[in-house]
Formats: C-alpha cells, sequence, structure tokens
C-alpha cells in the first residue's frame, strides 16, 4: 500500500470533520468531496472547533500542520487520495453505490475504508473495483479525541489492507482494534446498543429519568470503565480466583430479570473462555497490583474531573469545602501564635506526580508548597469570602531549592515561617520533610503580593488580614533567619 | 435519625471492607460484625489497602480517623451502632432473617440499609422491626473510591430514612442517587448487566476474546462515561437539535440486530420523554458549551492515563515517542549553534491548569518551564537512551519570577539563555512568553546537577553532552546576562 500524504474524505458530517481536523493536525493533508458546496465552510469550522482541543492532546512536537481543501467532485478526491475514508448516512444501498463509484476512480492500492457503525464489510465491497484494499474503520466521536477505531475485514478483504490501515490510524494516533469476525454493530455498539435499548426500556417504564440513568453510570461504572473493561473489572471482583470464581459466584443473577436481555447458558465452555481471555489480559499481574492500578487511575481520573466539577469531580470538590469549613470551625488550622514555624500540610507523593524514576518531578514541588498556603492563608482571613471581594494574594517569587528526593507514595509535610511582611507583601520561607524520616528534601522562598484583582495592581491587605499577619510575625520574632533564604542561583564564579 | 459516629457493618467481605474504609477515613467508628473471627484480621488487611489511595483522594483537612472495632456477635454491634450496613450474601432469605435479627437488637432511630445489587427493599424489610428505618444503599466496588450509592426505598420506607441516609452518605464523600422505583438491579446493575450479557454472547459465539471486548469500551465510549452518560453524550451526537434529531436519526436501527436485546416501540411518548429527560439534563447550555466540556474532560482524563501507561494513555504515550523520534530525524529540534535565546516549546494553558480566576496556577509556570528543557536536554544528547545508562541533569534550584499573567486557552512559549555550565553543572536562564502580544509572563533561573542515578551523587557529564554544550555556550557568548539572573527574593530592607 501506498505512503498516505492524503487523506479523502467522503462526505463531511460530524465523523467527516472529526476525521478531517485528527489527520490535519497530525501532519496529513486532507480532501473532502462532498455534493452539497456549503459543506465546505462547515467542515473549516469543524476543524477549527476541534482545534483547542487537540492542541493540548500532546506537547510533543508536531510535524507541520497538513492543509484542507474541498471539493464537489467525487472523482478528483478519489484521484489525489492516498487514502479514502467515507462517511455518508449509513443507509447500504447508497454507500454500496458510492464506495463503487469511488474504487473506480482510485488507483488499486489506495485504502477504502467506510465509518460505518454498523454495517458489515463484505455488503459494503460488493460492487467495489479492487475490493480487497476495501474494510470497515469505525471511529468514535468525538474522532479526533477518541483512540477506538474498529477495523473490519469482508470477505474480499486482504490482510495486507488490514495491517496497512491499521498503521495509518496508529501515526495519526489511534488505536485500531481488529474485528475478527463480521456482525452488525461491530463489538463496540453492540455493547453500547444493549446499554441503550435497556435505558429505553427503563424511560419507556417510568423508572428512571435520562438525568438519573446518566448519574448511575458517571458516579459508579464509568469512571472505572475509562480504563478497564467490564470483563477485568470483574476478574477483579472475583479476589484472588479472579473471574472463575465471580462467574460461580454470580452465575445465578443471568437467569434473575436484572435487565430484559437473557443472558447465554454459562455452560463450563463459556466459563473456561472468559477464565482464559481475562487471565490473558491479566498478564501475569496478580489481583492486588490489578487493584492498585485501578485504584491509581481512580483516583486520578476524579482529580481532574473535580477541576472540571463535572460527575465525581463536582462530589470531590463539595466534600472538600465542607471539610475546610468544619476545619475552620474546628480550629484545625495551623495556629497563627504559634512561637515554631507552622506545620501547614500533609501530602502523598501521588503516582501521577513522579517521572519514569518514581521520583516527585520538580513542578511538584511547587504545588506541594503552594498547597501548603492554603490553610496558611484561610488562617489570616483570606478565604473565598475575601477572594470574592476581589482581594488576594499572588506569588510573585519563588525559589525553590532541592536538596533531598520523595519517591512515589512517600508522605510529606511542609512548615512555614514568616520572615518579613509590610501592608502589600509577605515573605514567606517553606522546608518540605519527608515523613519517614523527617528528612528535609526542599525549600521555598516565596515573596506574594496582595492586589485588587479588578483593578490588576498591588493593594494593602485588609487590617484584619494584617493584623493576624502581624501576629505571626510576633509570634515568631525570636526563629533565626534561615541561611537559604535570599540567596542567588549561580555558579559563584562570576 | 440519629447523628451518625459509628457505622456498624453487618458482613465483612470485599463490599464490608469497602465500607469500613472509607467511613473510617472521614472520622467514623465502625464496628464490624462478622460470625466468622478470622474476619477481624481480614477486614483489617482491606482497609490498609484500601488507606494509600484514599489518602491521596482529597488534600483538604480531614477530622481525626474513626477507630475500627470487631464482634462476632451481631448484637453487640447493633446496640454500638448509630447506621448499620448489611453486606451478607446475595440470597433473599438469609438477609430477610439477619436484617430481622438486627432490627430486634437496634433502637429504632438506628437507620439500616442492605447493599444488595439486586434484591428490593420490600422484599428484605418483610420480617423487620421498625421497617421504616430500612432502604437499600447499593455501593460500587472500589466502595472507598466511587462515589455512587443507590438508595431505593421499600413500601414500608419512610421519606426521612432516604433523607438522613443520603445526608450520610454524602459527609462520607458519596453521591447518593434515589431511585424512585423498586426494580430488579436498580438502575446501574441494569445497565452493566445489559452490556455484561452481549459480552457472554460475543465470547459465547466466538466473536471475540475478552481482552478485545475491553478494549472496545476503554479505548472509546469508556472514556466519556467517565463523566457523561449516554443520554447526555446522544444528545450531543444530535448536533444542535439534540436527542430529537438523534433519535430520528437512529431510530430505525432500534430495529436492527445489534444486540440480542429487542428495543422498546420508539412511540412518540418515549421520544417525548427521552427529549425532555436530556433538555433538563443540558440544564441551558448549548450542544457547543456542552461539547466543550466534553473535550476538555476527554483530553485531561487522556492525560492522567498517560501517567500510568493504561488504556487512551498507552496509546498516547506511544504516539508522542514516535513525534520525539520523528522530530529529532527531522531537525525539528532547537538548532544548539543558534546565537539567539533558543525557542523551545510552544505550549497552551490547558483548563485544568487554571484557578477559579481562570489564571494559570503558579506550580503550572514550572510544569511548562520543565517541559520545555525536554527539547534541549534531547538536542545535547540527553534522551532516554543517555538516562538508561543512569546518567541524566537533575534541577537543584529554581527561581522563578512571575511578571505577567496568562489565562486559560492562551498559548505560551519559553526561550533558553545558557549562562554558564562546567562539568557538571548547567545554569540556565528562561523567559516564558503569551503567544498573542509576546509579552512576558515569567522567568526562570536555573540550575541543574549531572548525576549518576545508581551511585546518587554528581557526576561529570558525557564528553559529547559537554560539547553540545559548549558549542550552545559560544554561540550565545555575546547575548548579554538577563539583569533578572542570579537575584534573590527579599523586601529589600532587611
Amino acid at each position: 500500500m501506498r505512503k498516505v500524504t492524503t487523506l479523502g474524505l467522503l462526505g463531511t458530517g460530524v465523523i467527516g470533520g472529526g476525521w478531517a481536523a485528527r489527520a490535519l493536525h497530525f501532519g496529513i493533508d486532507v480532501i473532502a468531496a462532498d455534493v452539497k458546496p456549503e459543506m465546505e465552510e462547515w467542515i473549516r469550522g469543524a476543524v477549527a472547533n476541534a482545534e483547542p482541543a487537540l492542541q493540548r492532546l500532546t506537547s510533543a512536537p508536531l510535524p507541520p500542520k497538513g492543509t484542507l481543501s474541498f471539493t464537489t467532485d467525487l472523482k478528483v478526491m478519489a484521484q489525489r487520495a492516498d487514502f479514502i475514508q467515507e462517511n455518508i448516512p449509513e443507509q447500504l444501498p447508497l454507500k454500496q453505490r458510492m464506495l463503487a463509484e469511488v474504487s473506480r476512480h482510485a488507483a488499486a492500492d489506495v485504502i477504502i475504508a467506510s465509518s460505518t457503525s454498523g454495517l458489515t464489510p463484505t455488503d459494503l465491497q460488493r460492487d467495489m473495483a479492487a475490493p480487497e484494499r476495501f474494510c470497515v474503520a469505525h471511529p468514535f466521536n468525538p474522532v479526533y479525541l477518541l483512540p477506538l477505531v474498529e477495523l473490519v475485514g469482508g470477505q474480499k478483504t486482504s490482510q495486507s489492507t488490514i495491517d496497512a490501515a491499521a498503521k495509518f490510524f496508529t501515526y495519526i494516533g489511534m488505536h485500531p482494534l481488529h474485528v475478527r469476525r463480521e456482525i452488525p454493530g461491530h463489538l463496540t455498539d453492540r455493547l453500547q446498543e444493549a446499554l441503550w435499548r435497556e435505558i429505553l426500556h427503563m424511560v419507556n417504564d417510568g423508572i428512571a429519568t435520562t438525568g438519573e440513568l446518566d448519574e448511575s453510570i458517571i458516579y459508579g461504572p464509568g469512571l472505572r470503565w475509562a480504563a478497564m473493561g467490564t470483563n477485568l473489572i470483574y476478574h477483579l471482583a472475583g479476589g484472588e480466583s479472579g473471574m472463575r470464581h465471580m462467574l460461580a459466584q454470580f452465575g445465578p443473577c443471568l437467569k434473575w430479570p436484572w435487565t430484559k436481555l437473557e443472558a447465554p447458558e454459562l455452560t463450563e465452555s463459556l466459563i473456561d473462555k472468559m477464565v482464559e481471555g481475562t487471565q490473558a489480559q491479566a498478564a501475569g499481574r496478580s489481583i492486588r497490583e490489578l487493584e492498585r492500578l485501578r485504584d491509581d487511575y481512580l483516583v486520578a481520573i476524579q482529580q481532574v474531573l473535580r477541576q472540571y466539577n463535572i460527575g465525581a469531580g463536582a462530589t470531590l470538590r463539595s466534600l472538600e469545602e465542607r471539610l475546610f469549613k468544619d476545619a475552620s470551625a474546628g480550629h484545625a488550622l495551623p495556629a497563627v501564635e504559634s512561637a515554631a514555624p507552622m506545620r501547614l500540610l500533609d501530602a502523598v507523593v501521588r503516582p501521577e506526580w513522579v517521572d519514569y524514576n518514581r521520583h516527585m518531578s520538580d513542578f511538584r514541588y511547587g504545588q506541594v508548597f503552594g498547597d501548603a498556603m492554603e490553610p496558611l492563608f484561610r488562617q489570616i482571613g483570606v478565604d473565598e469570602a475575601y477572594r470574592a471581594t476581589g482581594r488576594m494574594y499572588y506569588t510573585v517569587e519563588n525559589h525553590i531549592r532541592h536538596v533531598g528526593e520523595a519517591k512515589m507514595g512517600e508522605s510529606l509535610y511542609v512548615t512555614a515561617q514568616l520572615l518579613e511582611a509590610d501592608d502589600k507583601r509577605l515573605h514567606i520561607f517553606q522546608r518540605m520533610f519527608r515523613g519517614r524520616d523527617d528528612q528535609q528534601v526542599a525549600t521555598a522562598d516565596q515573596m506574594y503580593l496582595h492586589v485588587d484583582t479588578a483593578a490588576a495592581k498591588a493593594s494593602a491587605a485588609d487590617p484584619k488580614v494584617r493584623a493576624k499577619v502581624e501576629q505571626i510575625l510576633r509570634a515568631q520574632a525570636a526563629l533565626s533567619r534561615p541561611a537559604e533564604a535570599g540567596r542567588a542561583v549561580g555558579l559563584g564564579k562570576s
């Protein structure tokens, strides 16, 4: 098969637009063909809309973006493309006719693939010239972000077509899944459709609303499904003996009316297939190891969703608001009248914070030092209510010195000493320690500036805040100034 | 209902252990009852195993951890608990008998809830004393991390029981979902079960392996399901006219053999319910707005999974390796012989990087400066192969000065000037600019130390690396030293 530098699109709906955006982003030229000339503007808009998210997918260096062209002439597209992807409406006779036509204009070594959700390749390739270069390549919306593409060959499809298509889709950042047997709906849509039809029954029977049914997934199994499928998850649910135990325990439920879909008979042969399949997936990893991986990603995904205040992240965020409120009421925040450096935060080095060496990445030290300021700010009265008045402290300088290492899973704590302050500024020195041996791992020499956020300039802190700051300064007056504070970066030779 | 300070557990399997871990972590005492005395050790182990992940769920201040006690005497547990959660095997007569017994020992204002996956509350509360304080509270594994709990009342359950149970579960960080109608499997397990039975059919029919079926979810719809359910996702798939358009377009598929589950008739009344439901979920947000939210979380989740090299994150990671390789081969890395500061990185301020004010958080500046070093290190020969020999540069100091602001979605770039170097050290000065107006937003004054990672001490860089470093020093020799380099943090008055 030929090297793909130009992708031809037959049809330009949501799916066609998604293909265009993904291919262009990874350096492939795109020529889109649609009988309606107004679709040129449409697809350019779709590509532009996809760009902000695509730009953030990776910060690795990208080849120059591809260029997009448009034609109403299918033949022009077919003659210029190195790979053709069809995305027209889901009607078999229409797809058969158009695929046959495009196949007569495209050279025989140009792969032609269909985005069909459920039609089978043998039916689709029936009237094509050189049908061996045809396959189904079924993507998922949004095509520019979801990596999955199902590849299905028909009776006349060659293995080299599947291999070359897989190579192309991998090049543009996707995960090709070879579906080895033709079946309506391929794999993914059969699973989605079973769930969808059960939803329709429940709404139809007045059991629940669409919103309740969506909640029933996103706060629970949906979080797991982001990285482990039902089979591996059920393997974990079986404890040390995995899927076999799970089937023994929940096998009887298959006869219960838990869905309107009847289950197959749980024969010994089916049990063996399920057990062998999940053993292969576990790939020698113990249940405990897989549980740890599952727990790690479940925590990390909830952290991300928290930033967007969506689903389980919204639950976490409101929990945290309540915890901070309770802590303030219970005086669990650091005491401003303490003569020692205030102990501000206990944290754990998260697995997503470490490099390939399992050491905490440099910038995460900055994050922990920053998180540690939160209870201190709350204690001097700089909380949500204060910030809502348009006033806050900004970091203007932060000089971090790394003097030790923190490894994955280790606990950390931070202490702080207020060195100097005036109406607008706080000069704070923090130390970070490992919990297990009280070894110092980093120091931070920081300057904060009080700002009026609306005017976007420095302003004096509220007198009440100032009073608390003075209280800390007085309490810590006897502490000696850290030797590391106020020092400069340099080799000491210039 | 009474204030809950002690949670009683009836049964201590995987689910009981999960409840114990979650409750203890959020400051609730737990008394676990199991007829088998060996389960005491088991549940203590389960709690210990859950702790590392739970510790990372939030860094908000927590109340003191609860204490765990164990008894083989159900009566002791029932008399000490303020809230009782039953987690015994899924057998109706057994559950009925045990719930009845525990209800006779517990005061009438103690809520008794069952973790049952699929049995219905009216059946379960049949023989209980004060059955109005009973409900189903169905959690999901791992109970200590997944927020979902389905609350289902039976015919005799009071509304105040549901309300008080919801309050308690919210307190321990969960999302209570009130299931308004009793039905076997409640909501979640009906949806999961439909998908599961379709999987069993496909494995049974030899269509695909368990691994292929899991892939069919985790690289596609599973990523979406982490924060939006099928209904809202299909609403988005319908374009500007949402669910109504989607049903018009895909309605016919409901008659197709895409799953072994037959769909209900798509009547006008069902269409209306689906449309009204999803309109309520959209809550006034446009399709475009929801698409942006979906894209944001899809990108962010893939970033997280990349850290764990799992699912879509593994796809992203291997894509990036290829992109870096191509960039090196294509000489897209910064030129070491350039006389100007090297332009190192183009980045975009991700939505998950900003604070409530939509400004990039302080520590993310450190991340961008760090990311910018990657192409520079690769250019001087410090790449995977070099690191595999046990040598690398560690950051020892980083002094960041904030001089401007970067807002969500803004593009950024970083330039670097090598100020000084010796065998072991690199003193590098970076500047970060906003792409839109070339305004400087931050500077970083950094010292890197070359280390032998096995010996964990400073070591001389490889002569080839040194040569490249010298080449940069020579090329940049004419550049003046930045005024901001080598300065200290301070108010200037001490």
